[in-house]
């Protein structure tokens, strides 16, 4: 039996190759290639110039094809926090992935193992527990992957987030005799990543709050040190944070995923002073399906776009504000009063709320060149790990 | 290129029926197939015994196989609400699909003229303009559909959700004029969704509004009739409101599709006296994955489940609230004083707060007989239109 991804609606995309954007069937995610290869750009060269490790966050695009043109910009490797994520782009030729969270299942990670000693893939994971340690150890020897010192791991510390990691400073030492006591495995260094201080509107909190982090590193690291364990590299930072890691002296690498795509909830922060700007480069291709004398209907809902982080912009036409329709509507009213309602048929563009978990319900992302009012597709984006959340 | 949904991950989902629940990999998407079974029973028996059609919509659980189930057991047929869901469960074998939704686009038209010629299945759809009508007439005879009367169409009226619809009353009858105009057409009745009354948690405001509903519906099918028009049937109702529907005498079709499974959402909602009660039995397995003094970690998020109409709720173990952790983790915290947090890899089951998104984040659904706690997989349920949005 064949699914729907697999022939049909794949095949369907695939024809649009070569197509005006206008002929592109609603709603669908599209990429403004010029847009999101500026912020290809201006991400790498940031990290270039800072002398830092770059090693974006896939869990955002979920899309090998993705991946491998960020590393071929310079990034040493991708992040993404899942099994199933890990295997499905280090089988579509991801040659670096990092698990930048906690996987304690056996049959994952006897998966993990098996890609790592099956695949050209070098992989690493974070741990934050010796039942995590001691779990990893069994499935590589298990898989029979058993060379010194050959998969890294990175002790996951909670900087400040309160979700996963252990507590910064002496708690550290414990997990890191337990990786000693496995030769296969080696300590890489520390996870440090601040998940809601990236979306603290203001600078200057934000930088308040790596500077917190930071201090909670350094604490660890010392900790570390002093019973004679090296800590080679710190990773973490997102897209609301990444210059004040970059500026820490702290972070060797950093994580940023959101930054390639941009989401109305990264564009509501209060700009850092210096930061290079990134573009908006996801969209929602919409139509009108309905229209009353008070508003209009469109056929993005939130089977089409993640509202998590709050309903959609209307990035054209202008003048129009999106209200919650359901899973499969958005009702659209003028915001201003000079504004006029779209017709029946017409094209409405959304800039989602927030791109990652948005990404996560497409089968493929429609890669537009020239503009969204004339272009072309280029690509067709397929997004190898959707719903790859095991 | 084949993708992880065709290949890899579908294969070790195949894998796991005849196994134990307790080997499901997490997070997953797991039915209690003993409660669906229930609440399939009470549906059933309801439409049967008020001598009313039955037509689940199947855009919650956008499968072929749980469609079939439900006709197997007296349903008409089922609701969809995009063009792709119903091209999906006809080709996977459903006889009978109504679009209960506009859709005016002419490629998606074809799309669905094309199935309409091509395939054993009775389709209808949804109009609320002049502009759909010529454009789903026009469709019909590119693709060369022509019997007079074969293609039904339901007016829809908006009876007080502010979404698609026109206003109830005349404004039917130059709908009904247009559809007339074209013989392939049949005007089949009327539309007729109260969304938002679904979720009024008051049952007694749940019962003004589709009292409300009545009058807007027979206003209009009053109007239709003054000119001449038939109305054979008024179609609508949901989950949260059907006693009321099926007691008004103006409604000869239920359109409910939570009940099957239900969710925290509707299960949060005033009971109506007599009404028939529905059974969670829609659960995410999910796993504890990182632990702190204060908290455990598991790891669904919200690309587990939708969060639009809130977070889940815990179903076990007893005594845990959930609180957001982003999309690929939870936070769980005593919700009472004596309550213990789980252990590191210990199983936690969520309810969904909505369950068509949530189905929709997932390719399968893993079907459970004999309970959650030690029961086995019997069922592999395939999501044949997920992320089917067009």
């Amino acid at each position: 039996m064949s699914s729907l991804l697999s022939t049909d609606r794949w095949h369907r995309a695939q024809a649009w190759i070569g197509h005006s954007v206008a002929l592109v069937d609603t709603p669908a995610l599209v990429i403004d290639l010029d847009a999101m290869d500026r912020n290809l750009h201006r991400m790498a060269d940031f990290a270039s110039q800072r002398g830092l490790r770059l090693r974006p966050h896939a869990k955002m695009h979920k899309s090998a094809e993705l991946a491998l043109q960020q590393m071929a910009h310079g990034a040493v490797g991708v992040c993404v926090q899942k099994t199933d994520e890990a295997v499905a782009l280090a089988q579509a030729g991801v040659g670096d992935v990092y698990i930048s969270n906690e996987v304690i299942a056996p049959s994952k990670l006897q998966r993990l193992a098996h890609a790592a000693r099956t695949l050209r893939t070098r992989f690493a994971l974070a741990v934050d527990s010796v039942h995590g340690i001691d779990a990893l150890a069994a499935a590589l020897a298990h898989a029979g992957v058993n060379g010194r010192g050959t998969f890294d791991v990175y002790i996951e510390i909670d900087v400040g987030h309160g979700r996963c990691g252990i507590p910064p400073g002496d708690a550290a030492v414990a997990l890191a005799q337990r990786i000693a006591s496995h030769p296969v495995l080696h300590l890489a260094g520390l996870q440090a990543y601040h998940g809601s201080a990236q979306h603290q509107r203001d600078a200057a909190q934000r930088a308040a709050s790596v500077a917190q982090a930071a201090d909670a590193v350094q604490r660890t690291r010392q900790a570390l040190q002093a019973q004679g364990f090296a800590v080679p590299l710190v990773t973490g930072a997102g897209t609301g944070t990444f210059q004040h890691e970059a500026s820490s002296g702290v972070w060797g690498e950093l994580q940023c995923g959101s930054y390639l795509f941009m989401d109305a909830d990264y564009a509501a922060n209060e700009a850092d002073p210096g930061a290079p700007a990134f573009e908006h480069a996801l969209f929602v291709k919409s139509a009108v399906t309905s229209r009353s004398a008070q508003h209009a209907v469109c056929d993005a809902g939130h089977k089409s776009h993640a509202i998590d982080s709050g309903l959609p912009a209307v990035a054209f036409p202008g003048g129009l504000s999106y209200f919650n329709g359901g899973d499969e509507h958005g009702v659209l009213r003028p915001a201003t009063a000079d504004a006029a309602l779209p017709d029946l048929g017409e094209t409405v563009w959304l800039i989602p709320g927030h791109c990652d978990p948005t990404v996560n319900l497409h089968d493929f992302l429609v890669g537009v060149r020239g503009g969204l009012a004339a272009g072309v597709v280029e690509r067709m984006v397929r997004v190898d790990a959707r719903g790859g959340i095991q």
